[in-house]
């Protein structure tokens, strides 16, 4: 941290925060300039920021200058990392497509939702069992009957399944079914839950809060990671802002961000974030672009029928072009769809 | 819902509209304007929108136009109600005063912050047993050891004690100590916790969502709500947006759009919205001058030896401040503090 | 502006800062912590940020820390201003009611909603002769002739006349006509009128743009300050975020925060950043009770005619409690109506 | 519009409206629900607007239906419009990359800044004379004497230019050097120079205002067009949110949403709405990949020196980089890059 004191700041009161500093167990470094004095800390940023220092006579301003988190920080773990889920890779070199249908519904829907996964490239099956709903009265999810389906789709298909866990108690039994968990934007502060994944063994997938902060979104994989488990890939989301024409405003910066920040893999929801079908392609295009490391859609057979978000699923006729955006964006970038390891050419 | 269709759609994209409508069991009434038809849908809102009505040839907008939350509007329940936490009411015609530490630290901080907040004409105790915290390395709360002191506390004091719960699993514990259960910022779509504590038999306290438009707010109240829980106080305690000399905006506006909109009291918490011991007293004068049922504040013997939220808290030379405003200001409004409902004159 | 460098900065980074600042005139004072080295930077700010300092070798975070704007400072003026429109005051001690139609539309209209004003304490009328307006398809106010109504209105009730100017080239004729020009919330940023009205001789009312954060509004200030007018009242009337509930989200936190910043006064504009009849009142007494030192509200004889913000402006059944606020609630802050001071009792 | 009646409407709250609605000219068309009552109306918005409906008995929302701009709206010109800039295109098809300096310094400057925009594909060189800066203290640009400089480069290099414009009455010298206006972000709800520009007979690059809605920025073209000029290419370039990592939040969405909603061309410039050199080229790939009509970015042959956001200039060895990008990335969607179309191979 570091201490702006004001022009009129005096001696005594420098005094007092070097003291007030040395309590803690920390040092102060000070610095005097012709018209200010500055003052670094060195210690325990927890303890400094229980002082009060903003209101101690003398000081203009107190800023924190170095990162709150530590373990899936790129300071000290330069390399990008590669998280595997069921065999697939998502991370630096590959772009991933993960696809399938917002909410499990029957069994035939989710097989064929696989299936047109599987044709546009997707190497990861997403589906929710468990829908996190705004309002009480809509569909909440099939539970584990959701679950179960998931598996036996697995089966048939071999895609390693993604999906939603949106409650602590719930992770084991998630995980028992799951290859990876996802955490929805809803829970990105969701403490209790974050620890839960965090100690379940398996690979999950953070979504930014849609009013998370980068620094926050990061912090809050750090409480999974803090519990032993590195396999976290980020997933922008979209971020809530005035703007009324989609449902929420896709921060395709924070891709290139994140992934300075973070030696996480950073993967990008284009279906959520504008919440319209048609902007759906679009999206996957700037996101793959940008230098996302996977992308996860929406697909469903009959989006009309839908008992979740039908208006942003693809559907048949879109695949192809979804399919023709995975095949030949990655190579621009030197980069690989993750498909492509894993199919006979 | 409102279906708005383009200037050029033909006679059978709104007949497909209506069939489409019909399949659902709900009814399409068709208002032919000059250059706009209109059609208006009656029935099962949920169903209409897993229809993607958007994306069907020839409309132009889809609009929903009735509220979605049912227990929690004053539509079907014009009075505005009371709760009451351990015999003491937040509704209107009173301005409750509630304070104490954010965090439970020690029995003889809690005890002290008890006595300044009842000195300043507080009726509940805050304190907080579980911490909800960005960071995974800040201090998290004194659990189960916290609420024991605060029912000493309360014993010692007279003050009914509110207090956060973070997790569903937790909430059966925390509500055999405290009067009321908070629901804060960060679990505002917990919806698990929600249900919980809408089963709970307390009344619970909900902040809003620090990026919750008013309506979410209300859908949130209307999970508690529809487990049989209609004891709920609506806290408004700031929202974020690109202002940072704050840190968060306190939305006063909310308070009497949020009591036209529900029967259930509104409070508001200028404490943590804007993060900033100077401005606690003028927020707490705005909250009551704009018609808030009562206010949230943090005090601490010791800020600057706080775990938690210290440089928000208000101190001793604070609290007569404090105290007056409660005394004159709710008058001007024809309400009565209600800590005088309680205490002899 | 403070350097903090990387762990890794080597001493040949530092000091490879020292001389680039070396070059511009300015000091470089460096500060080696245990994890980090801290330079505090003194000299000309420009100049520095011309420099890449961020994209130099070692540099982890570059920030500046003191003010930018220096003539509406409270730093150096630490004493509060009152600003005189026509001879009445703007400033701590009072609280100051401006009144009248959002736009000027006829002479009678004008009259009649000035005599409204002025019966519910108001001693400033507003009104609007040019509007902007999102649509080129809307009312874009009466020009001269609409300043030459208020010029009569003004001679028949005494109020002195505050009204918008839109255009740099328009400064000189509005100031002929008015006593206080407004800027508003869509030329916060327009510098050439910015600059226009420094000039003018006239005392302006600041209005704070939507999206500018307090500091930004400040600087818009200093831009009027710099050409010699230091007559300026700074107007909070919403900031845009999310909600959608009301037109604009009043930040009431802003009026104490930009007291404590700037020497200037500060009202409040509770008309146009709810847009809601419905909320004037409430957010009149939340501005007076947060210390604001004046409000500005649109009234007009018959809003369900007005050609610009009918919705939003009071009618003669509100003026009553308008007047109550104004008489009642400045005394409960130690202040004076700025009507009482003009008016025999 | 449509105004939905609350349930407990009477039929004659439903007649006042039909008669009001009546007195305007317009037509009110009533459909009756099983709960509710909805009203269609048509004629003259804004006359309806200046009816305060949502005051009326037995009102419970009131919607808007049609887009309030025309000239520039897709609904009545299906087809997308292609601006002409000194013979270089912008619109479908092609990928336009203008680039230059952010703010004209000196003669040379300008002119190796105009020959690395060439080099890397710029068919276009943009540079600012008149530069509007949030502080009065900072560098405003070499007004005429930078238009000359301009014109002068455009001589040696071929490339048409594109300069801001700050004021309405600089229009005419401005016009008369450049081949293109830009209107800047912060004069983007500036009435009196949009219709100035709208009248200057020269294209128009209008910037998204940092706080408009997609619909406020096409409003804001509208203004353009009203007074004649079609030639307006609008230009993304970041909106303000509550994230503080980048300088202002790319809403690449808003490329497809706005070239769905209007005929104009959509330009993204991806080195202002980050304000980081590092990211500039990340979001050109975004921008082109979600398929924007061309790109704007600042490059400095020493943006160490740059007495305007050089941190965010591309400098020498990225321009391979971007030349490349500019390459490749059109014709996956089909395009060519303009610079293609005028150069022989």
């Amino acid at each position: 941290m570091v201490i702006v004191m004001s022009p009129g700041a005096t001696p005594s009161d420098v005094e007092a925060i070097v003291e007030i500093i040395g309590t803690t167990g920390g040092e102060a470094f000070v610095s005097r300039g012709v018209n200010r004095t500055i003052i670094g800390l060195v210690g325990d940023v927890a303890r400094f920021e229980a002082l009060d220092l903003r209101a101690m006579p003398g000081v203009a301003d107190v800023m924190r200058v170095s990162t709150p988190y530590k373990l899936v920080s790129r300071e000290n773990h330069p390399e990008r990392s590669t998280v595997r889920v069921g065999g697939v890779p998502i991370g630096p070199g590959t772009v991933t497509l993960i696809a399938g249908p917002c909410a499990v519904e029957t069994p035939e829907q989710t097989l064929q939702a696989a299936e047109m996964a599987k044709a546009a490239g997707a190497t990861l099956l997403r589906g929710g069992a468990y829908k996190p709903r705004t309002s009480p009265y809509a569909f909440q999810g099939l539970g584990e009957a959701g679950l179960r389906i998931l598996a036996d789709v697995r089966e048939e298909t071999g895609l390693p399944v993604v999906t939603e866990v949106v409650d602590a108690h719930d992770v084991e039994l998630v995980a028992s079914y799951a290859d990876m968990l996802q955490v929805g934007t809803r829970n990105a502060q969701n403490f209790a839950l974050l620890q839960a994944v965090g100690g379940s063994g398996r690979p999950v997938m953070l979504k930014r809060g849609m009013n998370a902060t980068i620094e926050e979104w990061l912090m809050a994989a750090e409480y999974i990671a803090q519990r032993g488990n590195l396999d976290v890939v980020l997933c922008e989301r979209g971020i809530r802002t005035f703007e009324t024409a989609t449902r929420n405003t896709l921060d395709v910066s924070a891709v290139p961000v994140a992934q300075r920040l973070s030696h996480l893999p950073v993967i990008v929801d284009p279906s959520h974030s504008g919440g319209r079908h048609d902007l759906v392609l679009p999206l996957t295009r700037a996101a793959v672009a940008v230098g996302a490391d996977g992308v996860i859609v929406d697909v469903h057979p009959h989006p009309e029928q839908a008992l979740c978000d039908g208006p942003q699923a693809l559907v048949d006729g879109d695949l192809a072009e979804l399919a023709d955006v995975m095949r030949r964006f990655p190579a621009l970038l030197g980069k690989t769809a993750a498909g492509e390891l894993l199919t006979p050419a």
